[in-house]
């Protein structure tokens, strides 16, 4: 008998809502993906060819001899003045710096959105399917998420007043959007706006992708049509660099008090040195030269994706949209065929991709899966593309 | 007439938990200490002269050029691989790297421990005074905060036991403790864990300050003593520098997974970036030499605010203790003085402190203040000290 059995053990009680965290649907799923040798298309990553490395180099190098110690000290929770002046000037609409407040990156924006508005059993709207770590980070507040019925060009307006009922908010991808790749077109978002001022209903707009368009920018956001009824987040991650966790939230004068604080209380300030570099980088219209590399790389891998499925298919009954930029595309098996079934057989042939299923907040498609186009090579996605069409081929015969 | 006034206004409906957020009490208070001029010991920041600078450079551009995009990529939420195993290296008991778990600052590990171990109601119980910036952690998820009875050694263990019933954690800190710098001694430690084995009480240890003792080390942590009832918060911020915001827990392996559940919806992960720099930095044994020069300029500090009240409070009924350690010394004003209501006439004099009072959970012992001695200078010391009395003598013979 060990001494410790004599002792009472501590007496752990977890808060109710830890039975709602789980482990991510998706890092599990992955795990059989992460043999070496997969073809991977399952990953929500940008490219790192895309990271300006010696332009972070230059801005550490100005960042530590301007300043080092004001860059490595403490520092205010709403952020570094001159970055939300730089986030200010950067949005298509009249923001005041006053109103932004920097986030570790847009996923906090989700937490603190979620600890300001969200109480056990509030109802929240989200799209059909939506970004599956907004519903981890609502999560822990314990709401009742709502999916609101969505086609190509965003959610059903109709379906919405239909759930509007007692929501504290729609929570909106408008451009690109992970899972889908789909973008709302601009009747939507006038319609949309429309029906938000119509129902006093809060939009929280979550805006990662909208700068990797391919072809032309995507109508404005619904914060620069419904200020005052919207909370905007957008992030640094996807033209810039996601290690360095930097987003930013623009919210109405009425929220953002109550948002700043729960973000004092969540981690004070965002790393003060990274705000300070990701404002250095900023300087001089850096982004106009460096995004639009990565919306020509991005564009060439959506196509080399498009080609491979268009040539690979052929004589399947899968479906897939040709989205106008970000990093995903979203495809529809043959009926009967369930995506979390297919993805242990696509892994024998060495292909990966996500299931949609996790995405959804009710009711799921289960035949829908997610594929990431960015960081595969042109011929891994001929590969991989093939592999998966060559799974489904001997799936359909059997 | 305006457009507007024919809209409903957007319908935002709070959670019940904003309404205890609000904006910090210190924030508010130290607003009138921010004119120019001022000496202020009422900063919780660590002396900017601490902060490595120049070992950050290389660590940048180490690291930028052996894996920049590594660097600048997503990570995994438990935190960068060698920085996890440094921390393990760097604690005074067993503890085995898969048990750390990085954050974005302490801050955040508070964040966590309450989404996963307090609900609404919730007892929690903290020392008397503690660290505001814990209650205000805490605050979202609506605990019952209690104040066990604390005396110069720690927390009062009969106290501890009436109290106990139904309470989820102990919060305590054990060393140079932030509010009162006092620190747990061995005795008071050992009889605490025997307490808490016996009531079945979990612990959250906070350390941030463990290695800033002057002339002797703190005896062992609780967590060494106690490790499958503690989870134990740890810190870069004192050390190296809090710009960084990195921060790590170890916890129980009942407790870390869902632990890394919050943190992945809290943020995803911490900075992948600032990991590597900090892991680059502590490689070769960098702390063994660095934190030597920080006890020593602090230690000074503190000899020299102790050598400026015991000449300055001559006469006064002032009381004040002398930490082994850390950043804050707590003094006690004469009887019938508020240090709320003393801090105007100390700022007319030009100088600042921090009252005590927002430090205590329940009752406040309204006489109390909170002196930083690492910020100030040696002559600011002695000028702020000399008006502090200057001003208590004032108010003494009104």
């Amino acid at each position: 008998m060990k001494a410790n059995d004599l002792q009472p053990q501590p007496g752990w009680t977890l808060a109710r809502r830890a039975e709602r965290m789980n482990p991510s649907v998706i890092r599990e799923i992955l795990k059989v993906t992460e043999r070496p040798g997969i073809i991977s298309f399952a990953g929500g990553l940008p490219s790192p060819l895309t990271f300006p490395v010696e332009a972070f180099r230059a801005a550490c190098e100005q960042v530590l001899s301007e300043d080092g110690r004001g860059a490595l000290q403490y520092a205010a929770s709403e952020g570094y003045g001159p970055l939300r002046e730089a986030v200010a000037a950067l949005l298509p609409w009249n923001v005041d710096p006053a109103q932004v407040l920097i986030t570790t990156g847009s996923q906090q924006g989700l937490d603190l959105v979620a600890k300001v508005l969200v109480d056990h059993g509030s109802r929240v709207l989200v799209e059909t399917p939506t970004y599956l770590g907004a519903l981890q980070a609502f999560a822990p507040m314990e709401p009742e998420v709502t999916g609101v019925a969505s086609d190509a060009e965003g959610v059903d307006l109709a379906d919405l007043a239909r759930r509007r009922a007692g929501a504290r908010f729609l929570y909106v991808l408008s451009n690109f959007q992970n899972p889908t790749g789909r973008t709302m077109s601009e009747a939507r978002r006038q319609a949309l706006v429309q029906t938000a001022r119509e129902l006093a209903l809060p939009l929280v707009e979550d805006n990662p992708y909208g700068e990797l368009w391919f072809d032309a920018p995507p109508p404005p956001p619904l914060a620069a049509r419904y200020p005052e009824g919207t909370i905007y987040l957008g992030s640094f991650s996807k033209v810039l660099s996601p290690g360095l966790r930097l987003g930013y939230m623009v919210a109405p004068p009425e929220i953002l008090p109550k948002l700043l604080q729960a973000k004092q209380a969540a981690d004070l300030h965002s790393p003060s040195f990274n705000q300070r570099l990701v404002a250095e980088v900023l300087r001089d219209g850096f982004l106009e030269r460096h995004v639009p590399t990565i919306r020509a790389l991005y564009k060439a891998q959506r196509d080399a994706m498009l080609e491979a499925l268009a040539r690979e298919m052929r004589g399947l009954d899968v479906q897939w949209n040709a989205p106008d930029g970000g990093m995903f595309l979203w495809a529809r098996l043959p009926a009967g065929m369930d995506a979390v079934q297919v993805l242990p057989h696509a892994v024998e042939r060495g292909v990966a991709f996500v299931p949609g299923s996790p995405f959804y907040a009710d009711a799921a498609d289960a035949r829908t899966l997610r594929l990431s186009f960015v960081t595969a090579t042109r011929e891994q996605i001929d590969a991989g593309i093939a592999a998966l069409a060559a799974t489904l081929r001997d799936l359909a015969t059997r």
